[in-house]
Formats: C-alpha cells, structure tokens, sequence
C-alpha cells in the first residue's frame, strides 16, 4: 500500500526507481582468546594495509571527480587510518591480553568515538564519525565481510540508507544513484551538501526510510517538497512524472540564462554572484552563468592538513580562481577560523560559547603573522584578476582599521621588494555583527564595499545558536528586524557610494529575494546553482513594487506577517 | 621599599593596615598502608561528621549575617559532604586498597575536581570550587592541622590572600578585615561580589601579592583605583589618609541624598532603583535611598536546592519583597535560568553556545508549568504591593505575546478561584536581545515598559562573550551602535506613551550616566551601593547639555571617542 514519508528537502528534483538498501554489514567484534598475538597483529597489520590501499584509491578517485575539496576527507581518513594514537594501543591489547584482533581495534576505537563524541564541539564530533567509518572499513577486512557499497550498484536505484558517509557519498555514480533518502541528516549534513553538489535528489532526516522501505520497493524521492512516496499508485506516478518533468523543463529554461544579465522586469540589474571554497568550484560557477565570485572562503586551503598553508600554496590558489575567473570579481575573504571551524595544528582554548569567542579578524589581528601570509599570497596574486578583499567578523572601526593597515603595510613590503601588486584592490568588510550593520554609516566612509553575512548576523541579532536544535525557531531571516539592519547597511553603502552585497543562504532564498530586491541590494551571492533560479525569478520582478514591499515589510511586526507579504505577490 | 602593585579595583574605598596572609596549610596527604581499614573508615567518618558540624555553624551565620542567597553556597557544600558520590568511592579505596584516609579522600576528590574543571561549563567549573573547599576542610581535620581562616583574626589587617573562597568570605570581620587583596579573580568574582556586599575595599587579580607581600607589612588598598601600595612612605601614607578621609567624607555627602528625590540640576526626573537578589537585599536598597526595584532576579529563589520551589515559597518571597517595599515599585523578572545559570534538576541539555540557547523566556514557554507556577505566585502576591512583571530574553513579538497570554490565563483561573489579584499589574519585558531593541516601536505597542539589560545586549551587539578573556575588549558600552539602540528603545517608549529603564551594569556607570540622562532614560537600575553615587552625579548634570552630548556621541564612530567626549565635560 502506498504512503508518504516526510523529511526535510536536501537536494531538488525527483527522482523514481526502486530502492536499494544499503545494508550496515554485522561485523561480529566477539572477544576471543587468540593463540599466537604475534601472527594477530601480522593480521590486523595487513587489513590496515588493505584499507589504506581502498581509501587511496576512493581519494584518488573523489579527487579527479569531485575536486580537492571533498576528497579531503578521505586524506583525513588515511591519517586516522595510519594514526600510532590508535594503532599501538590495539596492538597492545592484542599482545597483553591475548584477544582477537576485531575485538581490540573495536575497542580502542569505541573509546576514541565516545570520547570525541563527548566533547562539546562539532569538529571533534565530525572526528568521532570519521573514525567509525574507517574502524567500520578494517574490521570489514578482518571479518571478511564485503561492506555493501554504492560502488556496487549496477542499475537505477535510490539509496535508502540510515546515514551515507563520506566513503559511501565519494562512491556515488549519477548514472544509478538517481536518489537517495536517510534517516538522519539536515540541510547541512555531509550527504545534503553532497547530494546538490551532485545534482542527485535526495530527502534527508525522515527518520524511518530504513524501517519502512523493502529492498526492491518503487519509490520517488520528492527533493523539491522533502517526500518520499512508497509504493506509490499508477495516479502517484503520473503526478510525480508530470512534476519532474516540469522541474526538468524549468531548469532547461534557467539554462537559458546562463549568458544573460541579472535584470529585474523593470530593468534594474543586480549582480548574481557564487559562494565558492576552492580553485575547483570556479567551474560550477561559470556553468550556472555566475557573474563573479561574491565569497571565496578561504578556510579549505588551512583544513585537513597537519600545518599552515605557506604563502606560496595560497597563492597559486587565490591565482587560479583569479585567472579562470578572467575579469569577473572575485572576494576573497581573509581567514574565518575558529568559532565552528578548528585547525587542529592552531591549538585554539576551549570556549563556552565559540560562536561569541576568538575567531576570524579578532584571531587574525592577534597572531598577525598568520594574517601577513595570507594577505602577501593575496596581494601577489592581485595582478591575476580582479581581486577585492574582505575582513570577516568586524564589531568596530578599530578593528577595520586595524586589518587594513597590516595590508597596506604588506603592500608597501612588496612594493619595496619590486614584487607586482594591483593598485585597484577593492577592501571591504562581511557585516555580520549587529554592531557593525548599526554603525553602518560610519563604516560606510571607510571600506569600498559591505558584504553582509545572513547566516552570523541572523543568529547574533536573535540571540540563537542556528546550529542549536531547541531555538532554531528563532533563526528568522524575514524577522523585520533583520530587514532594518539589511536596510541600514545598503542605505549607508549608497549614501557613501560604496555597494553592499550579501553572502549568506539568504541572498539565494526565493522569499528573500523580492525583499532584498526592493531593499536595493547591488550583489547577491549564494551556492552557484541557485543563480538561474534566481535570475529566472528576478526577471520577473518589478523593482518599483518590489520597494513598496519592502517598505510594508519593514513595518510590520513578526516574521510570519513578512512571510504572509511576499507570498501575496506571487 | 615601597613599592605598587596593580589590580583589579573590586570594591570602592582605601584601606590601610598589616598584611595578614591567609596561608594554605600544606596538607599532607602522602600514600601510607594502614593494617586496619574499619577503624580508618570509622575516623573518616568522624572527619565528616566535624566537617558537617562546622559548614552548619558557617551556614547558619552566613544566613543571619549575610543573607540566604549568600548563604545558600554552605548548603550547597553540605550536599558535597554528604554526597555517597563522593564518599562511598573513598571507603572502598580504604578497604580495598588498605589506605589512609587522606590519600583516599584525595584521589577520589582530584578526580571529581578535574572531570568537572574539564566541563566547558561556568556552573561545572563552580562545583569543582566547592569540592576543593569542603575537600580541604576535611583533610585538615584527618591530618589534625587548624587551616588559618578569618575568623581567627583579632586586629585590623588588610588579608592577603591567592583567593578567597566563600567559606572564607562569610567568616570576614569588617571590624578586623579592613581590605583584602587577591592574587586571583575579577570584578565580577565571588570575593569581589562579597566585598562590594560588605563595603570592604578590596583589589583582585593583581597576579602577586602573595608572591610580594610578607605577613606584618603595612599595606594600602586602594579600591578606588585598583592599587595595592606595599610598604608606603609617610608621604604615601598621608596622601592615601587624605583620599581615604575624602572618600568617606563623599560617602556622608551621598548618605545625605538617601531620602531626597533624582533630579538633574535642570530640574529633569529620573527613578533611581535597585537590583536585588533575594528579599534580604530590599533593607540595602531602603538604606541606600533606593526609590524602587527595578529588577528582583528571581533565579536565586531556584538555585542551590535540589527541586523547584513551590508556588507558596515564591509567593512568600514575592509577598515579602512587595511588603518591605511599601508602595515603591517591584519590578520581578521571570526565571531566567540556562545559559551560565544551570539548575541541577532541571537537567537542561548541553549546549556548543549557552549563551545562544535554550534559557529564559525560551524554556518557560517551553516548559510551561514552571512558568506557571512563578506566575500564579507572583500574581498572589501582587495585592501587597506596587508589582511589575517582565519577562527576560524575548526576542520575537509572538514570545512576548505569548508570555503575556499565559500571565492571563493563569491571572483568569485565579479570579475564578476568588483569589484576589491586582489589576494594576504592569507588564513588560526585557531588551537585552539585539532584534528587540532593533524592532522596539513595534514592541512599545504591546508592553507597558522596557527594561534594558545591557550585559546581554552588549554581548550580542558586539558578538562578543564578555566572560571570555580573549574578546573582552569587545564589551563595549560606549560604543556608538549600543548607544544607537538604546536611543531606539527610549524613542520607542516615549512615541507610545510608555517608560523605559535599564538593569545592566551600564546604568550604575559614571561614564554611562551622562549619555543615559541625555537619551531621556526614564529609570535607572543598579548595585543598592551605586545609588547614592548616581543621584549625587546627577544633580550637577544638566539635561539639555547632556542631550547634545548624547547627540554628538550618537554620530561618533568608536567607543574611545566616546570615552573622551564624556571625559571632556568632568
């Protein structure tokens, strides 16, 4: 009989096929005595082996596929794999104890996983899973169990799963994974931000898919509503058909206007503009008709490595998007460390609340010569193209001043050494600190441009950890209190004729987005493939009546009333 | 030679005296066999017993003496003392390992202080204060020494000590302890908080007195400025004479206020009120002129206990309050528990930033029977006085909506009980969240007042936790965008017919005051000790200056020129 599951919508589309479950293996981890620890530890030695052979081959392969970035993982994983921290202990369980080495490594790595589990911090928690996945991949070895895998799937199929890990996601071939849905995850979890990578539809956090779908079953995975329809009737399909085929016809029209400016129906034009992490992601904003890159996040180039990039490997990074990026503009923003984001090799102190603590320009500006690096390697790769650099997380002119003045001292050095740099580099800020949106104004007299960044700003204003299960109800972009700051910072910006853009998920949101058209923002970056629905929908907009909107927004009193506005428009 | 040390300026006044070092008796608590366990758990317990006869005799002095709230610390080491936690691991180490009782004691002790110093949690880190406190006074008594307390001075001294702990603090003779000085602590530290309590001058975290300072020195504290002046001149002595004479005599000047009405030379109004925890706070605020409450904290009603306090004690508490008050108005914040505030039975969740959670109004409105519960006592009580009711953290209009509508309902169901309720009760709410002052002309329609708390909208503002070490030169006042909401917070009152008053620390501030009276503040809340100071401050103010000034700060770009605008006036 059919019936529909719910869960939260992670990548858009529909896809149709049968499910394919991808089964947790039982590896039996049973303690046993053992005669001879020596030949043990010969065995676990070569599973060890084994498995940094797969894991090299899977990051070779996600590498050339899926670019530098999501293929660091699995550099993370073949140091886990190869860590003496876990290794010796299990070797010495196996030895003194006499026991099976399944059992040992179950242990130890059980201890590990529970420890980084406890700790209050989400890297380490992202630990706890890395290390489960690759303990899962030996013990495999040692069992002589082969782990069902997407790898081996041969025909169109969806994936219905608790949880893909990374190793599973990396694996994932788009001629049969049609789509996928799992128990856990949200918008932000690994397998989501995979999937729209990936373009694959998928339905996450439905919590039961795994209780409720047969191997075999026919199911459509709804990516645009977050559904998941089970066995569904021949009335069922059509429908679904019918809206695939839609969604298929609309992204065929959004194509179209990959070499078209962004203009609104009355001819203002915006600039549409990608979020990007690294040199890799230049090509998917070039396909999707990006006209410049509004944030180049420059944390990847300091993760998933044991030390700081030097000044010469960020520099042939930040010369690459610039050179592909031709004369289109490309922000970098200067490194955004801390808070959320660890770097294991920088030994930050433990804080209560990280997301109020040391990071970004405040860490930056204290441990200068981390800051002198990456601005050099900037400065240096500034002839490339058309570079402009922000400073993330400013509460106050000092600070703005403060980070400025390292880079013109930094420019001033290279100068003297005869080295090439742009005399037209554009410095601006991210405004995501309430302070700094309020203050706007005077900000607006010294940078050449604002970026506002939603996703902090949201989250400081309304005093509510978006991460934070319990008061997620309160990250309200439409909160009209979050319009006035918007509000505040683009008037300012005009006034001084400075632009301001906007770089958080807000600037891609379809309800947003008439909003901060009538607001006036002049560039709006978001994830590259949001930016031909967008330009599709801001086509279609009036910029006149667009301000009227706003202007009623403004004025009113909860987010649901805003929500209530823009719907009436369309 | 003389020479200075400087600290932290934690309570105001000079003091001159010897130095009596408060030394920590070396505690010996070496490994030692012991041939019987029975007898060595029999005098373990005799320790306990001891140890329990005294913290009762400190708790019930501290409560007379210092007040409940001060003395609900003592009941909470009563609880360690009798945890079976604790104590039940001790004697199974005697017995099983045959050990003395100190070494028990002290490994078992060590564990617990440094998994609970582990926690990333201020309330934790308290817990693990309280075992090393009770640990040590039970040691003392197995290893028979007498650990040098307060209360075994009998001349005046100036203590010097690396801290003091509360069972330190509530053993202090203001007739012998004239000042103290610690190694450790700040402004907002325990022995800080007792010594402003107290009205004894004190200067904290100076790194080194008790690395600089012999017993029988003679030493001057001088709070007012944060110095320690070791070994003094007669030159020094009497020009610290001279500050202490006028200091005093300033003190007499204020005393002469108590019962004089706030008015600005100009002849402009404003409410001086106090801050209180407790209902044996309200003789200080009576003694110190207070004309009101601006904010009863009802938290410490909930803390140190193990289950909720009923309905009956929190009318008991209230009703006592509103009763000493006499007509002068109460204002009672609800329950702001969570955050830095933890309950140990409410079993909150742990959270990556508690500053962003799950507290206050949040959980109230989540959890709604303990909302209730404080409701329907505080509307009992409101027959007995002059009570208003506002509600802490409210970030969106629907909470504050719905906070309201459930005071309403539970205000019905008592009528319909024929309990009799005031119908004069005002209701308003906190603004310590950014979106709330940022949205304050809509609120002003629906609260009968405003009530800044600018310790937590500081914070936010400026995305900066002000307990951390390393952003803490982002707790700014002065700066202009926290002025900036203010002023929308004050405007928005007086457009809608309303008053607006602040209860974080900024309103006590000499620096503040000034912007405050020329923003039009309507009501000033404070430390009962800083009301005297403020009215003094603002009888040589004039209004119509002070609305220039504010003005002029009001378009100013950094805190620092603030400072210096307000400085130039003084």
């Amino acid at each position: 009989m059919t019936f529909t599951i719910k869960g939260i919508a992670a990548s858009s589309g529909i896809a149709i096929a049968k499910a394919f479950r991808l089964e947790n293996a039982e590896l039996d981890v049973t303690k046993k005595s053992i005669s001879n620890p020596e030949s043990e530890v010969a065995r676990f030695d070569e599973a060890i082996k084994v498995s940094n052979g797969e894991l090299e081959v899977i990051r070779d392969h996600a590498n050339a596929e899926l670019g530098e970035d999501k293929a660091a993982i699995f550099s993370a994983h073949l140091l886990v794999l190869n860590d003496p921290e876990l290794l010796n202990p299990v070797k010495d369980k196996i030895k003194s104890e006499n026991v099976n080495a399944e059992f040992a490594l179950n242990e130890v790595a059980s201890m590990f996983v529970q420890m980084f589990e406890s700790m209050d911090n989400e890297y380490m928690k992202e630990r706890a899973a890395d290390i489960r996945d690759v303990t899962k991949r030996v013990l495999a070895h040692l069992v002589g169990v082969t782990i069902s895998t997407p790898a081996s799937i041969t025909e169109e199929v969806i994936i219905i799963a608790e949880d893909l890990t990374p190793s599973d996601t990396a694996q994932l071939n788009r001629k049969y994974a049609l789509g996928f849905t799992t128990d856990i995850g949200g918008r932000t979890s690994h397998s989501a931000i995979m999937a729209r990578s990936l373009e694959i539809p998928a339905v996450v956090g439905t919590k039961e898919v795994t209780a409720k779908i047969q191997n075999g079953t026919m199911v459509i995975v709804d990516g645009l509503d977050g559904e998941v329809i089970v066995d569904p009737t021949a009335e069922e399909l059509a429908t679904y058909r019918a809206k695939k085929d839609k969604f298929e016809q609309q992204k065929l029209e959004w194509a179209k206007l990959k070499n078209e400016p962004t203009v609104t129906k009355d001819g203002h034009h915006v600039e549409l503009v990608a979020n990007i992490g690294t040199p890799n992601d230049v090509e998917g904003v070039l396909n999707n008709g990006g006209e410049g890159v509004g944030l180049y996040r420059t944390e990847f180039l300091y993760m998933g490595r044991d030390n700081f990039p030097t000044e010469e490997e960020q520099f042939e990074a930040y010369k690459s998007v610039l050179e592909n990026m031709g004369e289109k503009p490309v922000v970098v923003r200067t490194l955004d460390i801390g808070g959320d984001k660890e770097l294991p090799y920088l030994h930050l102190p433990k804080e209560m609340n990280p997301f109020l603590g040391y990071r970004a320009i405040r860490l930056c500006l204290d441990q200068k010569e981390i800051f002198r690096t990456q601005l050099r390697a900037l400065l240096r790769s500034s002839v490339y193209g058309n570079l402009k650099i922000m400073f993330p997380m400013i509460a106050t002119l000092d600070e703005f001043r403060a980070a400025k003045a390292v880079l013109i001292e930094e420019k001033e050095k290279l100068v003297a050494e005869n080295v090439q740099v742009s005399d037209n580099i554009e410095v601006g800020m991210m405004v995501e600190i309430p302070a700094s949106a309020i203050l706007a104004d005077q900000f607006a007299k010294e940078v050449d441009f604002f970026s506002i960044g939603t996703n902090d700003l949201i989250q400081y204003t309304m005093a509510a950890d978006r991460m934070n299960e319990q008061v997620s109800y309160l990250y309200q972009p439409y909160n009209p209190s979050i319009l006035r700051l918007v509000k505040m910072v683009i008037d300012a910006a005009n006034k001084e004729g400075k632009w301001a853009g906007m770089c958080g998920e807000m600037a891609g949101d379809s309800v947003a987005i008439p909003l901060l058209v009538g607001l006036g923002l002049h560039e709006f970056s978001m994830s590259a493939t949001s930016i031909l629905p967008a330009r599709s929908q801001m086509a279609k907009l009036s910029k006149a009546d667009m301000e009227k909107l706003a202007e009623k927004a403004l004025s009113m009193s909860t987010a649901a009333e805003v929500v209530e506005l823009v719907n009436s428009i369309s």
